[in-house]
């Protein structure tokens, strides 16, 4: 009954499965990006595998072909000049739609053990995704690698880990005996079919096209649904290379690799006019505001689980660990330059100041002190660059200018521009710090994507943490934090996200950051705020993406 | 840390969750009206318990009460007379947003032991139940006491179960421990906080006003949200009876009983007012396209599980049991004069007829034929009243009589007015038999809700089946059937449903009927067509309806 595949990787499924339950560490696959663990010859292959996509055409032999299209350009400089095949959008609807009868026939062992094997062969590829994605979206090295390839790749499998979960609920068949006093049973024989919901269209977004593309990819697929991978236009590389790879599986194992294919276009309407069309019944989006909210209101025929912008915060009252707490605020302040869904936005810091394990520092020490910790942490040149990377759009850029310039509050500490001698086209800025009061919401009360953060002064704590839920449910978050050697203030945050519906780190000084999320054990944002509707992962993210189809008769 | 009444009801829990997983027959309230059962005095005790609520106000003790409203008119022409609180809407929300944060706070053991608490204490008001389902509802009396009571009852505890699986996969805590190479782990402590999304609001229908009610109920209730239930307005004291139970249950377990309430009123623009306000989180509807469309297009705050109208229909290509087969139809026709959401609509026959047991029979035959079998079913009046009950609706007669006067087909068999002796105000209705070509699609291709069937002429068995699909892929259904002795034709049927997403029943002969659905084992609806966009019961029936919240710490 079960597939090859599914046994092969049987025990990284368990592990899988053990994992979202106790929801304790694990990881299927290493984020070191060592030649040790991924092999010699790994990291020169992967970057020749890289670079040889540049300047060329990206075959992926879909139907409908009705041009090329490319026009990345990379946030470190360099050229990239790869086309991707243009597709009439019907035409891999279509193909999608044929391709689906093979993939349900196979069932959801059969889905899960090819989606196993889809995420080894791409893991196998990490350090040629870590370039493509370094490339397209200006992470440093290190980010690149880890979010990703394995990150991204764990994500992947967690939500196929939480699809076949639920599938495995299902029973193929049962006997369905009802007692009938002194007369005989009513015996009726029930079968159970798997069915997915049809067509899903996933929209990545350009600063992580793999890590926050990969969970709705394989939630959709893994419950027998056809795929169709809208790329960011900025952040098309690591969609493809991910396509061709799983077209590649789905056709050694006598799937019609049409079940998942790539789109490609410059123009809006073609999006709009996927993301409503009738054949297509789940839409995983990861984006901005804007289009967010108009396929929610727009692609009703289909479910659709968004992640959008949200001011992420942070209460900061007191700490037994000044120094410690700059540096953890720095470099969340710092990583990929602010250019993370999670990074944090305003720190909401009491007008009379915090006690700390170095005296009482008053709100405007505090501004000084993590302005210096960010400028001491981007002192060195390697570790600015390997930490900021680049900045991936022009908006980002603009909007770093705007908050330079003083027109969003007071500037606490400047952003600058830095040379990176290995990318000398490459556009890198280190965060802008900004000072505000708690009045001024229209500064700080709405997302300003980058690094842009603002030291908001709030009356006291307890207003602090008032504000902090208010801005987590009218304008949305996926993290918060707290600051507080007190318990009560601990508790009175904690209790403010129960009912705001956030994550919340406390009190973080060691080497674990608010704005990063691990998988399997870290709920990837709520589902329960404005910020997104849905959370990787977990059993909402995948259920209501298959059906169950029952036929029943005497037996 | 379990609950007391989650462990007193444990073994029952177990049974449920054992039973959605094997699907196989499992019940844990008898459908049995039985003294023996239910106790010596419980038919007495529970006439007298629905007797002593006519005539007066039904106390609810609920926040913001404004006045009284009834109105009720008994499908069986007694009079009802019991005025039940209108209470402002605004107040209901905002008491039952107050009770949800005891109710978070019992966890999900104790949400799903009172939950079973209040199933267990419904299930011993069965027989007050069941007369306030058939005078309101004008079901015979068996069906309103199963489908009314211990049925519902069933689908409610299903729901629980689901509820609980889901919530028992989120750990409370755990220890996340990083490994570092060399250098000391990375050691964080998180905790899962299970919050529910928000008020719920659950609006019944007028034919089924617990056995639709209760799941969603009890789903919303069970993952630790508020709960509105807006009764029918003919069918407002099985609910109120319901809501009375819930709230003191409640109370004797420390609960604030705001959590849940009853919402009466006979302006749409208050229910339309409620299912838009922000903090309405879910809407369970059981009822007509018009409002269903209404909500799902306007009530955009919050998810909306809709169960809507359909085209039920049966392919009937051929049978080795043509007697059997026609008893079965017959009853499925009449049971509850066809006014159920489950009942057929329309049967496929081929033009050149059907091969049976008895011989080939024409079309023409088998409209007669099966004419008869309606006919003979209901021969003797106490089976008719027993099985037809009355009509609940003035709309259902109306269009009863325009079936009969000819205008949506040819009258194959006339419905006749029953005169009931113990109700001589019922209104009770045989079923009325149509026939027309698959051409007619203006007759057939809406639901015509009551006891009105049309036998289409299809060209042969393979244009049925291609009916049947469309039909449901286009106007949705929650039962389709097939009558076949072929394989290949139960094969492609059997195709077909997986395609259009509907639950097959094949070659019913026996005591089981296509219009009936078991708890723990049938899907009803499978959430995949129109005429349902959710299913009673699976994960995705619950798993939405809660967020999980977490915190984490250096441990």
């Amino acid at each position: 009954m079960t597939h090859p595949l599914f046994d092969k990787h049987r025990a990284r499924l368990d592990g899988a499965v053990a994992a979202i339950a106790s929801r304790a560490y694990w990881s299927a696959f290493s984020e070191m990006p060592s030649p040790k663990v991924y092999g010699e010859n790994a990291p020169d292959d992967g970057k020749r595998a890289f670079e040889a996509h540049l300047g060329k055409p990206f075959e992926l032999g879909q139907p409908g072909q009705q041009g090329w299209h490319g026009g990345e350009s990379s946030p470190y400089g360099i050229a990239l000049g790869v086309s991707y095949p243009v597709c009439d959008p019907d035409a891999l609807v279509a193909a999608g739609h044929v391709a689906m009868q093979g993939w349900q026939a196979v069932g959801a062992d059969g889905r899960t053990g090819i989606c196993l094997e889809i995420l080894d062969r791409l893991n196998k590829q990490s350090f040629e995704l870590a370039h493509a994605v370094m490339m397209t979206t200006g992470q440093g090295w290190m980010m690149a690698f880890q979010a990703g390839a394995p990150h991204a790749q764990d994500r992947g499998l967690e939500a196929v880990a939480y699809a076949w979960r639920e599938q495995s609920f299902v029973p193929a068949e049962t006997v369905w005996e009802k007692p009938q006093g002194k007369n005989p049973p009513l015996v009726m024989k029930k079968h159970f079919q798997i069915v997915g919901r049809g067509t899903a269209l996933v929209i990545g977004c350009g600063t992580f096209p793999t890590w926050n593309t990969y969970p709705g990819l394989f939630a959709a697929l893994a419950t027998g649904n056809p795929v169709i991978v809208k790329a960011h236009s900025n952040a098309i590389l690591p969609a493809a290379i991910t396509v061709r790879t799983i077209r590649a599986v789905l056709a050694e194992n006598g799937i019609d690799p049409n079940l998942v294919s790539l789109c490609v276009t410059d123009k809006r309407a073609t999006t709009q006019a996927l993301a409503t069309h009738p054949a297509v019944k789940s839409v995983d989006f990861t984006g901005g505001n804007v289009f967010g909210q108009w396929l929610i209101d727009n692609a009703r025929q289909a479910q659709v689980y968004a992640e959008l912008a949200g001011v992420n915060n942070i209460v900061i009252e007191s700490t037994d660990a000044y120094k410690a707490m700059l540096g953890n605020l720095a470099f969340t302040l710092s990583l990929y330059s602010g250019q993370m869904c999670t990074t944090s936005q305003a720190l909401f810091v009491p007008a009379g100041g915090i006690d700390t394990d170095q005296g009482h520092k008053s709100y405007d020490e505090f501004c000084a002190d993590l302005a210096a910790a960010v400028q001491r942490f981007l002192s060195k040149p390697e570790v600015a660059h390997a930490v900021l990377g680049a900045i991936q759009s022009a908006d980002t850029a603009e909007r770093i200018d705007v908050a330079n310039s003083g027109a969003l509050g007071k500037v606490v500490l400047a952003s600058t521009k830095l040379d990176n001698p290995d990318f000398p086209a490459a556009n890198v800025r280190t965060p802008v710090l900004l000072a505000c009061d708690a009045a001024d919401e229209k500064l700080y009360m709405e997302e300003r994507f980058g690094p842009i953060a603002f030291i908001v002064k709030v009356a006291d704590s307890a207003a602090a943490i008032a504000l902090s839920e208010r801005v987590v449910s009218t304008h949305g978050a996926l993290t918060v934090g707290v600051y507080s050697t007190r318990q009560d203030v601990v508790d009175a945050m904690t209790e403010a996200t129960w009912r705001s519906k956030v994550a919340l780190s406390i009190n973080l000084t060691g080497g674990v950051f608010v704005n990063q999320s691990a998988a399997y054990s870290d709920y990837h944002g709520t589902g329960g705020n404005p910020a997104a509707n849905a959370s990787y992962a977990d059993s909402a993210f995948v259920a209501n993406r298959f059906r169950v189809v029952q036929r029943r008769y005497h037996a």
